[in-house]
């Protein structure tokens, strides 16, 4: 077995030992023989702190892989056959700003949908589109597995303006899965659905036990579980019941900040005057993970790290990851071009769907017409993706303006130009494209 | 010149007599020899009252037409060449509901679009579709030429469940290239444009003075004019000038329900508590009406009709029925079936479109694919319309709430809960089909 | 008016004094000012003596319109109005090889359909986008109204590899509207109908005299009257009755090549044998009529003109032109492109179809998807004509021999893979591309 | 481990015994507990004398696996599982005429493509929907499998007028792939392909080994290949070096009777004139195979049957039956609903195409628009093929008519009209539709 190189962008992420975990535990399928954590000046710090645990835990686990820490992104390109990343341009601080600006309108303040999304996406794309300039000199051959949110826009803008192939991955669909398992108390991999739709913007029907289409069943107990917690291992949608048994398939949590809209950015607001946005949390939560990593006696990732949500992550990354590798023809949910998987979105989108994953990538299956409950839903959040890419590679000011007003939870276009406004000046730093 | 049968259901609306206006002006091509005013029981006093102002309009004329006024619809359908409808279940009252049982939560109040829009459909798809069954029987070849709203949405309804010929027409269209005109001074016939979308959700582009492109110049003008009213003769959007400029296409007025929806509910609803809501604004103009039209002495058409925007309506009507009849191939704008106009929305949908009018009726002119910036809502649009449709057709409660949950104006799904429920209870009597 | 320039590219084809004859009729609502004709060197003797005749007709009508011979072609082109083209590369000499090297091998010879139509697109396009080059230099907003056979390919070369605005015209469908109403006995600007297809390859339904729906008398008169002449005035498609009964359509003559190929490959051998293929009848028709033509007490289009069917060429040129120059927003038949006209076809195809024709251009009008009983004949025509563009502008030559191979009418690709060699070899001279 | 009950139709098929040896073969994974074989009244004979091999193979094999043999089907379908068919209504006999009918006139006689094709799908159809109306009723839940030629046409039937879950089965895939593994000396494991088209009318590229790509170097070995045997294990394709270059994929071998349409009708009639038409030897062939099964002593399959082909088929058909029943979501090609596959053919076709196959069935994989060069070929079939069902279902002669005159193969529609009278007048008994 020859060399397997992987490198991680942003990798001084408190994730990366999650990530880490995964590479071990998948050692044999997957031997991973060098390492490389990349991150920005900035970050150096905590590159080093989670650089040093991942050594540790890589000595304790006794297996043939060297780990690398660089801030030369393109010292670590050099013949990678996978390039990750979870980057964060503007670090939490940002994030902070995308979440509070919006919330000052009363409206959503949420790191992947709605006005956060589209400002995410300004800082990262162009930064990311860079990162494949670099993959096509030196890595020509490499995939890219983006996990950077929002995955599904950063996505759309590797596959319209880069020749690199890339796969855009989020936990979401394999989440959905997990508690479809609890439910009935089965193994995850007797699991499987027909899952269709956007980033953060999935759901899934024709639910399957081992074959067996379990779908009315479960939806069943999703209406009557809903709400009120009675119903042990039902997820809770906490949306009403008669809209549930509406629905007749299996949303994504996600839905809720469309679905709820209004109660959603209630609560925000109630939570940034308490203890905080989401995003400051999560940085309380991380300075106290870093602290962890930098205790030299730890060598494996810590319980705390679950908090984040992150386990999915790994495994959702991992086990694709492999799956190209090993040529497995396995099905996974990813982001990829539609290219005719919906007639109801353009060709050239990159949707969240079901794919069979060998070494050439993502072989979506055929889905056909979406249902029309959600259709209108995915397409105008579709139609804002589409303007928030053409924003982010241009940074042409008009774009962005149609972008932000024509978002489903903008309540006006009065509102999305003061918005658009605060967050360019907020941001200016990292939005060269906009200069 | 054999017969010319016209039939006008809700003929004691009072838009009437701007109908028959266009008619006697229209005479020579037009040669309406029998025209039939039909109202419900409970509309008979209004019947009549319109219905003498119609006889004495006609015999002022001096034209060959015989007017007759019925509560018994089939006598009048019987071998009818034309029938127009302007009906409006539970008259002005159920519209009032309309508007403050949303505007009670928040949300838009408003007859056309929104839950207004969705609550009208219910009353009336079914009264539609019952006329369609006696028309099959009575004048299988009639065109059915339906004013009444969401002329959109009532469209769809027929084309999908009827086999008889029929066209949706608004004055919006027309309105807005008469504001073209305005602009630069000019006759309305030497105003074109491509114009898309659905009925109250048109925009235009390509912009023609007598064959040459003005659209940059308009579009420029409109940003200029918008909001400040300095411009004379350009029409105020009332949007940021900035999101005009980003545009680049023309919007019906309609549109700011949309983009200024925030804005646009809280003027709803200083207005209910000022001096009512719109509806019952007409209510009270409608009563004036109707005692002048009681007045034996009048015999045209009065001025204080045209407070009610009626005129494009009557030139609209009557320039496609002629147009039709005397198989022009004229291009109008009208709500007709997709069937490939434009991908971007399903074949079966009913859209607001630039077509040739001919006898056989509406051929709508090749669109392809919508622009990004008016896609996507268009598009959230188009699936509420479906929904809406299948749940007046059905009468099924959770197609009802899929319906009112998936328009853009409406902020969660427990507002369209209680929305639903609250309209369901005040509609008892129009909807048989939920009971 | 201020000036009205229009050129003609292959000014001494014999058909031009037809043309002439469409301008002077028209020369009221179209008063071109400056003719332009312009020909290669090698057509000089033509262009004169066609040129002759020309301004003698000219001066006869006594119109303000000035007449230039010329073989600059840039010279003519600078700020032209229309630019009208019916060029013949290699002369008729080319088209006789055309038609004999297929033949050869049991195969139609024909200069539009089949082989034959590969191969003059082959000399043609090239040409042609060097012309369209020129008008984006000379003449950027200047009309291409392209007659130049095979007209659909032609026209789809120019939508795909120029910015130049064109169309291409064909005379079939006026003649196949001439046809009906002659069978009617009504004046042809009664009829019209719904017409779809490729350039040669059309059909029409939806057949009506004043707007009354008369296909199913038409197909059924189609029916009874083919093949054996006993009606007078239908026209006789020399198809099996029952074939046309099924057909419940009405197609363009044309389709005999492919519904009787072998029928007709056998007629044109037997014709080849006897009296000459058809270019080399041609060949002394035409030689006739520049006799006449350099008569110079000859100032009107000579009867003998009409033998080779150029009227309904004039007529269909002249008034597509005038109703983009006047706006006329009235229906011809052109060749444009789909971009969803049809689905059954690929956006960026040309098809012949039913089109609003105003000072913009053509604006087709929605068609829907094909009857099945044509739609594969089409599809498979269309793929060919694909293929034949994209190797006219690479000069491939497997793409080349995909293109004849994909020929519905070629039987074998050993026998496309002989007649492509014979070809290339017999028009070396016009071929730069494949050299 | 409970029942699994299997039926075949046409059990008296000289194929089934390898069918049985591939249930033999996979028992362990797929432990058929019930095999049934049905046949009708006229094939009795060879009914009982394929099932007594049949039963001794059982026995041999030491399998819990009973064997029945009836003519009675219902009984036969209560409560089955799977049922495969491999039904010839009219015997070889009716092949024959098949055959020599068309090439009579010069046209291709092969049982599956062409005229041939038509004439089996019009006997066989309306059997397979009689047998899918007793399932409804025996067997709802039950897979069909259908391996009836002509497979595609078929099972679109099947598809488009009955509820029972169904695929169409080819070897011709498989056979490809083994072809390719062969080439490179690997397992057939380890080669895999994107494959797309309709029933004997599909290609493969993306060629991997291991997930390799291999496709640029197999399809160069292809066209050195070709046409001379030189190159060992390098499936010959019979055609053109040149043609084989521009294909740039792997097209069946079937493609053959499109692209060498004159040779192959050449070489047919030498055959009839010679040895007798394929069917002719077939069932020569066939003859010796009963003799083999009737004798006592045989209990495996004998060498001979190897002779007609059958090995490739009863892989592809218990592999497939095993993903299903194992929910293996492994991909194999099957022809099932196009639903969006490819944007190029209509919804309601079948196709044949690479679909993960689990419990629920097929999922086929997006393919995306069909490339020029061979697009018009496989729309045309499927035009043909629509137009044959639907003449199937309805007897419709005029439909028909269109199926036959629109078959690429026939030369004109006189021919189609000859051969369809004479195809009628020779199968009178078998087709009730008709009549």
């Amino acid at each position: 077995m020859g060399k397997l190189k992987v490198v991680t962008l942003g990798g001084g992420s408190s994730y990366t030992p999650e990530l880490l975990d995964g590479f071990i535990k998948r050692h044999k399928e997957l031997p991973v023989t060098e390492y490389w954590l990349v991150d920005v000046e900035a970050g150096k710090e905590k590159l080093e702190s989670v650089g040093g645990l991942i050594q540790r835990m890589v000595k304790k686990a006794g297996i043939n892989m060297t780990v690398h820490l660089t801030t030369q992104r393109r010292d670590a390109l050099k013949d990678a056959d996978f390039v990750t990343t979870q980057i964060r341009v503007g670090q939490l601080d940002a994030r902070i700003q995308d979440e509070k600006i919006p919330l000052k309108y009363g409206v959503l303040g949420q790191e992947t949908t709605g006005p956060g999304g589209f400002m995410k996406a300004q800082r990262t794309i162009p930064v990311l589109l860079d990162v494949c300039k670099d993959m096509e000199e030196l890595c020509p051959d490499a995939w890219l597995i983006n996990f950077t949110n929002p995955a599904g826009i950063v996505t759309e803008a590797i596959e319209k303006h880069s020749a690199i192939k890339s796969l855009g991955i989020c936990s979401g669909a394999n989440s959905m899965m997990m508690d479809v398992a609890k439910t009935y108390n089965v193994d995850r991999k007797s699991i499987s659905a027909r899952i269709m739709g956007l980033n953060h913007l999935i759901f899934a029907d024709q639910i399957m036990l081992d074959g067996k289409d379990i779908s009315a069943d479960f939806f069943a107990r999703l209406a009557e579980g809903t709400g009120n917690h009675t119903l042990k291992n039902v997820p809770d949608l906490g949306l009403p019941r008669e809209f549930v048994k509406a629905l007749n398939f299996y949303p994504l949590s996600y839905l809720k900040y469309f679905w709820l809209n209004r109660e959603m950015v209630e609560k925000e607001i109630e939570e940034m005057n308490q203890g905080g946005t989401r995003g400051e949390r999560s940085k309380a939560i991380e300075k106290q993970l870093f602290e962890l990593y930098n205790d030299p006696a730890l060598c494996e990732k810590p319980k705390a790290l679950e908090s984040r949500g992150g386990a999915w992550y790994s495994d959702t990354a991992c086990s694709i990851i492999s799956a190209i590798y090993n040529n497995k023809k396995e099905i996974h949910v990813v982001n990829t071009l539609n290219n005719g998987t919906t007639r109801d979105l353009p060709d050239a989108s990159v949707i969240e769907t079901n794919a069979v994953i060998d070494k050439q990538g993502a072989h979506p299956i055929t889905y056909g017409p979406l249902p029309a409950r959600v259709r209108g839903l995915i397409q105008s959040v579709k139609a804002f993706e589409e303007l928030t890419v053409e924003a982010a590679v241009t940074g042409n000011y008009h774009t962005a303006l149609l972008a932000l007003a024509s978002h489903p939870l903008v309540p006006s276009v009065i509102i999305a130009e003061k918005i658009l406004n605060d967050y360019l000046a907020a941001n200016r730093d990292f939005l060269p494209q906009f200069h």
